[in-house]
Parts: structure tokens; C-alpha cells; sequence
């Protein structure tokens, strides 16, 4: 249909890509597909009784409220439940430093509008949150990457990076969304180090952090930089600002996040909040609230951990048995995802159309979560959302179909040199 | 808390007001102030029995579903059932024309996101809707106004607005936020015909239509259009983006509103909304199909109207009987709001600092809602979210303190020449 809108959109549509994610999301829909394309938590583990009982609860005892519109910051409470969690963690915080959000997505969202300039630097991981790109491109981001390893971003690139100018770091320190890799402690307290030499503050995401299955707990960016800094060991100093979500603790079905930023920020945020959407569903807030508040996610988040665990298990062993040893992958302690690096001669999105058509799996080719284009050989793979049978059988295939392309590359390319995998996640 | 955030603001920040009315909400939560500020329904008519059914019945028979990710566009059989209520109003769409959205102000901003370019006018009724001047602030929108009268906007004034080139024109045509006047129908298609000839494309924002108190139904900006132009009636032509709500005619609380659009703008739309919050609640949007789909809206919406209406008339009676004839008001036929228009000489916010200081109760100054700054005499007052009996006190004690300040302007100033107000609402 021509239309009057044709030729009307605004310029900064033109950096606008539909996800590849989102449209491989269809894959997904086909049930005779077995995909590790999506971010989606398992079901499974949706406490849906609880939803359940907490709806009836809340619309009985304050339904007039739930139903009516609300302040823009969020529900009360739960924002004072964040500040209980938070200092639990290690920072003392206000209300005043958090905002509920429709999701961690909305925040990267307003933080674009609120500090991007067309034109500014941004300084992130390679590869990196595809969201993150997708929200900063329409404020006319550019970004400077630092690569990674299997110990999170490489901080002994980052001081070139940072004399470059960036407006401000951003990182995925725990089980990187799409890796699976986690920054060492060593390389927290110097990504802070160089941060603070250089006066760069700090965006750090966390919507993984609490999903570990071995290892210890490492501190995060916002907590060791309170900490490492002041006398008074617990205060915020407002460098890092945070964002987590209850989207892989509770249900992303809620759409619901938060942020931690200085107040001055947070005030900001909530006039480009305004302007977004007024405020995030009162009764999602609620009920979120409401399921939450009396330590439920504490009982909730060792039951995940058991499952995603579980499944992480059985994909590593998968692809030990499976993939040719032309392959190499990232064994992440935490999170959703793991990260398969292919000999440099091949295409991910190659492998992914013949695995569809072949094979029916499904993952996501890693070129978009690299920001300078590169990564054609990487793929990220998710082991929350399939069961552990399914993930065996899709392993075994995809596995298959790898060992039959490696295989022709030989024969017909004659590039057949061992392109095995070092240790840099993005350059191979 | 000074932060390296501080300087790190982007300029388009610089256009960022906190808004009046968001700040102004701090009066409505003291208990003892009768606050006509907001724009709240009434939580009586929320219709929370049917929502704790349906939170009961989606979750114990779609629960994994309800919590789970969903697709950006929106919940496909509540898009279906926007299809079929669009047909009663007189136009064929499909699921492809709609979008799902966190209420009308996710619509405005996306909108903004996807079409304006940093100096591009817009046409705009003033006053406007001050929602759509913050959203569209931040992509620089610059605005030409027109004036309205009791029938809307001055469509004879708006060919030469027409003739300085603005990207789109954007209307009220129902109930005006905030005057509350309605567009003729004979200015419905004057606005059609002039859009047509200058190829200007309209967006058509009812929040309120369904909510209408008295004389008869007008058709929609995009039916008429729909129906003007095409041989074959019924078919939608794409010029008229359409947006809508749930907020009003079922709870603002779930965030939940529509657009109507060519599909081409949908698919836009949707990737900035992947960008902006990657999908609206999949638990709202079921629930509100529940409690909808069987047609409870048609039955619900006449205890609306009954209610609403009923404040309006005793808001109306009582303003004749308590303002003094220095005042003007506009009569509106449904709706949240009034309009007051004080003599030229007076500011509405004074007064309103006067009205919550001495009498206790509050409403919007009406100046932010005009693109050009001027509309200081002006005031915006909600009349369904206060009892009748608060109705009947709060416009008596906003008679009586009116009264006496235009009484001290006589003395004060001697100009007290009755500047009563004419037709136009922003020109007094």
C-alpha cells in the first residue's frame, strides 16, 4: 500500500535492522524445530501458583488501586524491596536511586535518550548485548570495542579505548548475554581502576547475575566501586549506574526492570519516562511486589539454578561428544547462553539456514552482536528454554551438520587447517 | 551527589520539562486536597471482580504462556479483537495494521522515534495534548499551531498552516485533552480534504471516543477518510494513523493501548518498540482479552458514561452557579476534562498556587499545553475522578477564591473591564 508515510520516516531510521533475534524468534514458533535461538526462560520453572494467588490477593485487597494510573519512578514498595536487595549485596542505596522500568530493555532505552549525542562514543564488549545496539543506534551511537576472552573483557585494551573519548562504558560483567562469559574479579577492579583515571563512568547489566551454577559469586562492578573507593565502605558513589530485571528471576512475561543511578540520573530518567509511557503497568508492580516481598525469589532462584544448571551440563557434554573438533565454545558459569566459534572459513548464517532447512535447529549467527561487523563465525547458543532431551538430540544434530560442512570446506576449499579456537571469543 | 554523569547529558535533555500535571499529582495523593488536576478515571468503575477472574482463568489455564516472552506486535488474538471492533466502526483492517502498545503515550513516542527529524513541524491543535509536545520535544519537533473554538480545530485557519509544510498534523478530534471540545463533523472532512490536497498525512489520537455523554456519535477522522475517498467504502486508506486506549474504558493501570497504521509503518513501529521495551506485557494483554473479548466492554462502558456524565453535568451546575461571569468554560459532550478560561489578565497559576494554599483543591494551569507558551489564563479540569459531592465543594471553593481575586484585580489593577471569554479557547 502506497501511503503519505513513505516518504516521510525520520532519518534515523535508516540505522533502524529488525533483531535478527526477533525474526528468528519465528523459527522457534514451528514446534518441529528444536531452537537454542531465543533468550527465553524455561517455563518450567514459571512460579505460575504463586502468580496466581498474588492476583487474587492483590485485586481483593487494593484492586482500585492496581487498576489506576501511578507514579512514574514505580510502585513504592517494590522500589524499597530493591533497596533491601541491593544493600544486601553490599551498596546502600535510597529510593531515590531506583527506577522501575518495563523491562531492562526500557532502561537502555531512556539512557540512550537521556546521555547519547548523535555521534558519541560508546565503549563496549565485542560482541555485545544486541539490545543494547539496537536502542543506542537510534540516538546516533558509534562504539568503541574492546574484545573479549574467556575472562570477560580484555582490560589491557581498554586503556586505548578509553583515550579514545567513549561518554560512557558499557558492560555485561556476569554470564554476557550473548558469550556466557564472566569478567574476572582482577579485571572488575581494573576496568574501575582505569574507569575512574580516565573519569568514565559506568553502565553495567545484569540480568544473569544471581543465575550461577559453579564458582563463587563475584562482587558486582556497582559494589566493588563503592567499596574499593571510600572509607565508608557501603555508600554509592554513583560512577556505575545498574540495571537488572525480574525477567529471568520471576517471568519476563511481566516486562520488568530497574535501574540504580544517582538521583540527579534517576530524575532524568524519569522525565524521559514520561514522555515514553507515563509509568509501567501498576499491576505488574504490584504483583510483582507481591510475590516477591517475603523472600519467595530467595527459595525461587536455587530451583532455576537446578534446571538451567542441569541443562548446561548436558549441552557442554553434547557438544564434548558432537561437534568436530574444528568447533570451540565457551563454558559459562551462569546465564542462558554459550558461545560456539567456528573455523574463521565458515558462516554462521550459512549454518544456521542449512540447520533449519536440514537439520531443524535453530541459534543466532554472533555478526550482529559485534558492533564493528566482524564475528561471521560465531554463533550464540541457549540452553534455558529446551528440555535436557531436546537439547541432546539438537546437539547431536547440529553437530552433524557442522562435521558435514567442516568436512566439505576440506574437500572442496582445501582450507582443511585446523582453525581451531584460541582464546579471544571474537577473533576467530 | 556530584557524579561524572553531570556533564554528560544529551542536548535534547535541554527540552526536557518535568511535566506539569506529573508534578502536580503530589497534591492529588494528600488526602485533603480536592484534586481536579489529574486525569485519573474513577477507580469505582474499575471492573476488578472481572479482573480477578480473568487473572484467575488466564493463569491457571495459559500461565506458562501469560509469563513467558512474546512478540513485539502484541498478543495476536487481542490484535484480532481490535480488527473486529474497528470493523464496527466502519473500517476493514487486518492483525498487519495493528500494534499492541504500553499505553497511547508508548504510540506518540514511538511515532516520534520513527518519524520526526530534529526541525521537522508538526501541525497541532492548541491547546494539545501535552503528552505528544513532551514525547516529541525530545526528537526536536518544532509545532504550528491552530487555534480551536467550541467546534474544534479552526480548520479556515488551517490552510495556511497547511502551506508551511509540517511531516503530519496530529488531533483530538473527541473530547479534547485538555479543552474537551469536539471536532464537527463538517470539520472532519474539511481537515480530510485539506490533508488530501496538501498530501499531509493525519495522526488521529481518541482516547476518549467511546466515552460520550450526550448528542450523537461523529464518525472517526480515519473512518470518514476510509469512506470519503473510495469507491469501495469500507477499505482503510493508510493516511490516518489511528491511536487508542484501554485506559479509559477499562484501566489505565495495565498500560495498554493500540495503533492503526499502513502495515509498512507497523513494521517500523515495531522495530523501534523492539528497541524500546522488545514487547508490552504478555500477561496484561491476556488478561485484557479475557475480560474483553466476550464483550464486556459494550456492556461496561454505558456505567462509564452513567458515571462521568453525571459529574460532568453536576461539575457544569455547579460552575454556573459558584464562578463569576468572568469566567468562561467549555461544554464538553464526554471526556475527562473541562477547560476554564479566566480573563486575560489573570494567571491560572496563581491562582492554582492561591487554590491549593487557601482552599484545598487543584487543577492544571493551561499554558503547558500550548506549543506557542501562551493559554496563561487557562485551566484544565478533570471532572471523573473526585465524587459528585467533592465536584460540588471543590467548584465552590474555586468559585469563591476566583471571585475574590478577580474582585482584587478590579481594585488593584482597575482593569477590571469584563473580559469575558469569546469562542475561541486559546485566545482569551
Amino acid at each position: 500500500m502506497q501511503t503519505p508515510w513513505d516518504h516521510r520516516y525520520a532519518q534515523r531510521t535508516q540505522r533502524m535492522a529488525s533483531s535478527a533475534i526477533r525474526e528468528l524468534l519465528k523459527y522457534t514458533e514451528k514446534p518441529d524445530i528444536i531452537s537454542f535461538a531465543g533468550g527465553l526462560p524455561a517455563p518450567d520453572v514459571f512460579p505460575v501458583e504463586e502468580f496466581r494467588i498474588a492476583c487474587d490477593k492483590v485485586l481483593r485487597e487494593q484492586g482500585a488501586q492496581a487498576l489506576q494510573y501511578s507514579t512514574t519512578e514505580g510502585f513504592r514498595p517494590l522500589r524499597e524491596m530493591i533497596v533491601r536487595h541491593t544493600l544486601r549485596y553490599g551498596i546502600e542505596i535510597t529510593p531515590e536511586n531506583v527506577m522501575i522500568t518495563a523491562s531492562s530493555q526500557q532502561a537502555l532505552d531512556l539512557l540512550g535518550k537521556v546521555l547519547i549525542n548523535p555521534g558519541d562514543n560508546i565503549l563496549v564488549e565485542s560482541p555485545t548485548y544486541l539490545g543494547a545496539l539496537q536502542a543506542w543506534n537510534l540516538y546516533g551511537a558509534e562504539y568503541i570495542s574492546v574484545p573479549m576472552d574467556e575472562n570477560g573483557m580484555d582490560t589491557d585494551a581498554l586503556e586505548d579505548a578509553l583515550r579514545a573519548g567513549p561518554k560512557f562504558i558499557y558492560v555485561l560483567p556476569n554470564f554476557q548475554n550473548p558469550s556466557g562469559v564472566t569478567l574476572s574479579l582482577e579485571r572488575r577492579f581494573k576496568l574501575i581502576e582505569q574507569a575512574d583515571r580516565y573519569g568514565v563512568p559506568i553502565i553495567e547489566d545484569d540480568p544473569y547475575g544471581q543465575l550461577r551454577y559453579e564458582g563463587e559469586h563475584l562482587p558486582s562492578v556497582v559494589v566493588l566501586d563503592s567499596q574499593s573507593r571510600d572509607d565508608c565502605q557501603h555508600v554509592y558513589r554513583g560512577n556505575v549506574i545498574y540495571l537488572s530485571t525480574f525477567s529471568k528471576i520471576l517471568a519476563p512475561g511481566l516486562r520488568l526492570g530497574w535501574v540504580i543511578a544517582p538521583p540527579e540520573v534517576i530524575r532524568k530518567l524519569v522525565v524521559a519516562k514520561q514522555a515514553a509511557d507515563l509509568h509501567t503497568s501498576t499491576f505488574t508492580q504490584m504483583i510483582a511486589y507481591e510475590v516477591s516481598h517475603g523472600g519467595f525469589i530467595d527459595r525461587h532462584v536455587p530451583v532455576i539454578r537446578e534446571v538451567y544448571g542441569h541443562r548446561r551440563n548436558v549441552m557442554l557434554a553434547a557438544m564434548d561428544r558432537y561437534f568436530p573438533p574444528e568447533v570451540d565454545w565457551t563454558h559459562p558459569q551462569g546465564g542462558l547462553f554459550l558461545w560456539g566459534i567456528l573455523p574463521d572459513y565458515m558462516d554462521a548464517a550459512e549454518v544456521l539456514e542449512a540447520a533449519v532447512d536440514e537439520e531443524k535447529v535453530a541459534f543466532v549467527p554472533g555478526e550482529a552482536f559485534h558492533p564493528a561487523g566482524d564475528g561471521k563465525n560465531t554463533m550464540r547458543i541457549n540452553f534455558s528454554n529446551a528440555s535436557p532431551e531436546k537439547i541432546e538430540e539438537g546437539i547431536y544434530r547440529l553437530g552433524r551438520l557442522i562435521g558435514k560442512m567442516v568436512k566439505e570446506s576440506h574437500t572442496v576449499k582445501g582450507n582443511g587447517s585446523k582453525a581451531k579456537a584460541g582464546s579471544q571469543v571474537n577473533q576467530i
